[in-house]
């Protein structure tokens, strides 16, 4: 890091909000952090694992002091939580966020916040099936990329300084520009994320048991496992762009089933080659 | 083995053939494999790679004087191979077979064979995205289950003597009544690999690039990347109980749209609740 880093506040001591910490204290890159939470329990396990350094359910006292401010709550609630510590913090304080739906919040960010803006929308696509500051882990950023967004709008330095502070916790920083990040994640995650969990449930109540499937079904369904709430989250706040590709996704059911009725070996035989080109396309890319 | 065997006879030596050769040679469990195969290019690959003693592309030579006798063919070969390879076969010659799906053929055995039965229908649910002899492995099986038929027309010594062979490469035998096994692999196998093939599509349409896709994107997909020709082989084989698995996927992807649309969030937290408690019944049932 070119700059020094006196105090980061992070608000929301969940899984990657402890994870950021561990991060930061791993690589020595911050004096001092300040958890900010809404229930006691999650501060204190994040303080016994040594992710934060000082805990309060006081937001505006917990960002008061910050030079960075990191706001890792569930994804409604990042807009009034901006609103709120931005109020409270030094005029200086650079925020960030890791939602993983764009739009709204940079939407808000655009027009409430003074120009050159100060914060900074982030998406590290780091991710766990599970939840809450026990299971943080000082790398579980390191190797995974973080889309920060691109704007006319934004502070250049503070931008820099926000993707140094992710490339030193191991991250490759990817620019994106808004307009496209919702529609893009519906298609990578969150429409998969809604058919996993619709294939789990297809199995189960046909009746499966473990020793029924192979690695594919673990592979295909394991994220299937995650928490409830924040997918919840994560899926209204994006449900313009999730009905779209769902929408999409039924289209192709439909033209599947319409060729296995029809008995058309060489359309599913396509359909398949279309899927190995397009998986060589994304990976290769 | 509570058996020694002198000769088995591989019909089709790609992944599944050439891996079971490796495991039998591997564990020292016969003293001479053939195999046969319908290309003399995969054979000698199969030969190099010493998953096979000796090679031929004529099958009625090739099961002349076998003990044991495992069809690897491709699924809609299954039949027809397992009809001309007894004709050639010794009498007293056990048969089993790999493909992914069960009905025809064991309902083709039963109708075909002699009582008690020596031709027992397996699905090894061990699998790759890789296909062809050269990706081979003595412990491709081992560790994964196998589900083998349960019928009363089955020779139970015979029937015993494969479930030997396979606990003997390293799988758990699982016992399946046939009637259930391929509306059940729709769910478990089929039809998830038909929606990650659509997911892979829907992502790389949008111009979505390695960038912008984490590791549940690419744990869902992975099996998209499969053999075009294998995975339309055994779909097709297996296309009623997949459409109506697909009809099911799609009502419940219909179901998620009005939720959405109706900004039904206890519903749609109802729904990732119902999708981890399938999860766990079925991790740990």
């Amino acid at each position: 890091m070119t700059i020094g880093i006196e105090q980061v506040t992070i608000i929301g001591v969940g899984l990657l909000g402890a994870s950021f910490g561990l991060a930061l204290k791993k690589r020595g890159l911050v004096k001092h952090i300040v958890g900010v939470g809404r229930t006691q329990k999650s501060l204190d396990i994040a303080l016994q694992q040594n992710a934060i350094d000082e805990a309060t359910l006081d937001l505006q006292a917990g960002v008061s002091r910050a030079d960075i401010i990191l706001i890792a709550t569930p994804v409604q609630q990042v807009i009034p939580v901006l609103d709120a510590s931005r109020a409270a913090a030094p005029s200086q304080a650079i925020f960030l966020d890791v939602a993983s739906t764009k739009q709204a919040i940079c939407d808000h960010a655009r027009t409430h916040c003074p120009v050159p803006r100060r914060f900074v929308g982030c998406h590290p696509m780091a991710g766990s099936e599970k939840v809450g500051p026990s299971h943080g882990t000082p790398d579980f950023y390191a190797g995974s990329v973080c889309l920060v967004e691109q704007d006319s709008s934004l502070d250049m330095q503070v931008r820099e300084t926000v993707c140094e502070l992710w490339r030193a916790i191991g991250m490759r920083v990817v620019d994106i520009d808004i307009s496209i990040h919702d529609a893009m994640l519906a298609r990578t995650s969150h429409a998969p994320h809604i058919l996993a969990a619709a294939i789990a449930q297809l199995a189960a109540d046909f009746g499966v048991t473990r020793d029924f499937v192979g690695k594919g079904f673990l592979d295909v369904t394991r994220i299937a496992a995650a928490c409830p709430e924040i997918w919840r989250d994560i899926c209204m706040a994006n449900r313009d762009a999730l009905r779209e590709s769902l929408e999409q996704m039924r289209c192709q059911i439909t033209r599947i089933e319409m060729i296995l009725a029809n008995n058309d070996s060489a359309g599913l035989e396509a359909f398949f080659e279309a899927a190995v080109d397009a998986q060589n396309r994304i990976t290769e890319s």
